[in-house]
């Protein structure tokens, strides 16, 4: 019997026939040969009908086949030097298994919003293809380093009582007879984790009711948040770098021919692996900006302009150290010898990405967390469980967050959140 | 410098001087030596505190040391073969870190409401640590064996637009101007995924507003759900008990330690590598049951007892083939020559634990699942886009779904979902 192969595989099995299921997303024929545009979820490659050497049958089955129709495919393995991928199969036979329709996402440009309505189809195009593989691999890559470093994944509840920030852009559920908001953020528990495993992180989806409707937001997306006892915060930026390069290694060795189909520069990418980042502080970032005739003064937070500009000044992502106390959150551990900052940092990604992590060293000390949230307007009710972290062996922790879909725009070198997700959600769309 | 390590690498390290960060569970003092139970979140060991060998300082402190206390501790290593663990250390000093209170959890019994409003400290206890350690290796696990067989993770969205079962046990979100669902399966976003990457799993959490109060029920728990194109039920099948296996075996061979701590018998588990698992039809599952005096008839679904009574006639998990469909959801494919049943099977798991897998082949063809859909009293234009994937190339596919905390229970030997995830929630639960 023919071996049923995947298109990926074609390398293993040229000159050999085989079998393979898939879908038409192109085609162009004459009046003695068809060239079959194919894919089959693990590749997109050629398949060749050749008149003379298929029955009647097939070949007048190949020139009427509609875009994605689905089929399988009977050949031989060969070659392709012409083409990005290499290797093409000649046809010798053709099983229809699905008619299509009128495909409605033609090989015409469409607008962006009609994509997203038909997203369920748009996710079989060459380019979507492209940036999930991508995020897969981001996805692999990060359990495979976390596993290796010795964290373990916790995962945070999603649906919780109260909100770890304020209550502002919390989407409310009726819970039985209770409230309960999505989860922005898993950190507060993840540091409870932290207490009990040593190394934890946390990999799961979050929630912001934004109003936005720039290119850089979701109300759905997913982040990671790393949390480690007894490490300080320049211990937590070396973790950072080190996974950072880690991704972008792994996305170079495994998705070369993805990054090719978006047209992404490796060498480029290859920059990002070469450690350390650099890291320059709050102050020093103030001062370039005013240097460039922006309008910022210190005690501002940065805005996307701001973060381009910044991040245009180096060939690797950078860290910017020790925000003011006024534009972060509560929980983070002041300077030791300054009053007005923390010790934190955000990493701006290059070729202006902006922030893809924020991260802090924490607050350990009960009395100190405690002032802070009541000066927050906080309710300390909501927080009696954290600040039992503090209450009972508090120790030095340290932990940051990554927004997944930020990380896969900057490594697949696109524009827009939305394409970073199977199926986004944002203000105006919650379907398909 | 003396070397910092974890507890779990003490084996590497043996007659070694070293320095650990942790926190104390339990202690034990005479008037020359205190014993410590130390953590540090790999793993617990002890530390030996001779008087006449550490200073009078360190002495005192170790003996006024309060439970859960955080600490650095400097020693030697030393093998211990009296204890599980296999190795101690000999304390030369202790850094007191964190001070604690009158932790709550003492080593007496507690009640389960008790633990559970201090789940934020449970997870410290050493059987909670043991079990999270085993849920990380099997989401490890799990990440592996599909990226092996060439899977690709696809996130389904967790706010949905309507509902893919009908309307009951869902949770509703003011979404914007909208109203909105939190998901209870990513499946029919998993066959889109199939359709453009060939083999998809989701790995996410699900919700359902189920008013049950049982231990087998939470209201968000974790689900993997791997959907296959051209691939038939039989073929979906061999998937599910490879990968079953796999996690077993990963447990076993990662998890030693932790399944000890448990009491979990390791020759037990051993069973469940062995392949193929057996498989029985629901006809013959209705006849064992009233064989053994059972009241069920055919077309009844399974409860507990009945499930629990059909594991246990079988040394591992066990396939229950061809449901009615009266019992099963819409979107199944029927058996090709029986019009009462479908291409589906739930895989129980042994030892009582009941179903943790459900799956089927799905029906491929427009007409008949419209049809099904209209016949359910759904409305159709919720499943458009559902139907698009029969309208433009539909192929043979099938898929199924594994509670992730089901799995978790049955492996780890325990009673209680609620203790197979760490913050977990349902109906009277939303908090910490
Ligand atoms: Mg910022
Ligand atoms: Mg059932």
């Amino acid at each position: 019997m023919v071996k049923q192969i995947s298109i990926i595989d074609a390398k293993d099995h040229v000159d050999e026939e085989v079998r393979i299921g898939g879908w038409l997303t192109d085609k162009r024929s004459s009046g003695k040969i068809s060239f079959l545009q194919l894919r089959d979820g693990s590749a997109f490659f050629q398949g060749v009908v050749v008149k003379s050497q298929v029955s009647e049958e097939v070949f007048q089955l190949a020139k009427d086949l509609k875009q994605e129709s689905s089929m399988w495919i009977t050949g031989v393995i060969h070659e392709d030097t012409r083409s990005h991928f290499g290797y093409e199969i000649e046809v010798s036979n053709i099983e229809l298994v699905g008619e299509s329709g009128d495909y409605p996402i033609t090989p015409k440009e469409h607008g962006v919003e009609f994509l997203l309505d038909h997203r369920h189809l748009w996710l079989r195009s060459k380019r979507t293809f492209a940036i999930m593989q991508i995020r897969n691999e981001i996805i692999r890559a990060t359990y495979e380093f976390y596993n290796q470093e010795g964290f373990i994944k916790m995962d945070p509840p999603i649906l919780t009582g109260s909100a770890p920030e304020g209550t502002t852009e919390l989407f409310h559920i009726e819970y039985f007879e209770n409230d309960a908001y999505l989860t922005q953020s898993g950190q507060l528990y993840a540091e409870a984790g932290a207490m009990a495993f040593g190394k934890v992180f946390t990999f799961g989806p979050v929630f912001r009711a934004e109003k936005s409707k720039t290119r850089r937001h979701l109300t759905e997306f997913w982040m990671i948040e790393p949390e480690m006892a007894f490490m300080n915060q320049d211990q937590s930026l070396e973790v950072q770098e080190k996974y950072i390069a880690y991704l972008v290694q792994n996305v170079i060795d495994h998705c070369e021919y993805d990054l090719n189909l978006l047209d992404r520069d490796i060498d480029q990418l290859k920059k990002y692996t070469q450690l350390p980042y650099p890291r320059i502080s709050y102050d020093k970032a103030i001062e370039m900006l005013q240097a460039a005739d922006f309008d910022v003064k210190w005690g501002d937070d940065f805005g996307a302009p701001d973060e381009t500009y910044l991040s245009d000044q180096f060939e690797q992502p950078v860290f910017i150290m020790n925000y003011p106390k006024a534009i972060k959150p509560f929980y983070m551990k002041p300077h030791p010898t300054r009053d007005d900052v923390y010790l934190c940092a955000d990493l701006l990604a290059p070729e202006g990405y902006g922030e893809i992590i924020g991260g802090s060293e924490r607050e350990t000390d009960y009395d100190k967390l405690e002032a802070e949230i009541v000066k927050m307007g906080l309710d300390l009710k909501d927080y009696e469980w954290y600040l039992d972290l503090r209450r009972y062996g508090s120790v030095p922790h340290s932990g940051f967050g990554l927004g997944l879909e930020r990380a896969i725009t900057w490594i697949c070198g696109i524009d827009h959140l939305r394409e970073a997700i199977p199926f986004p959600r944002m203000i105006n769309r919650i379907q398909p």
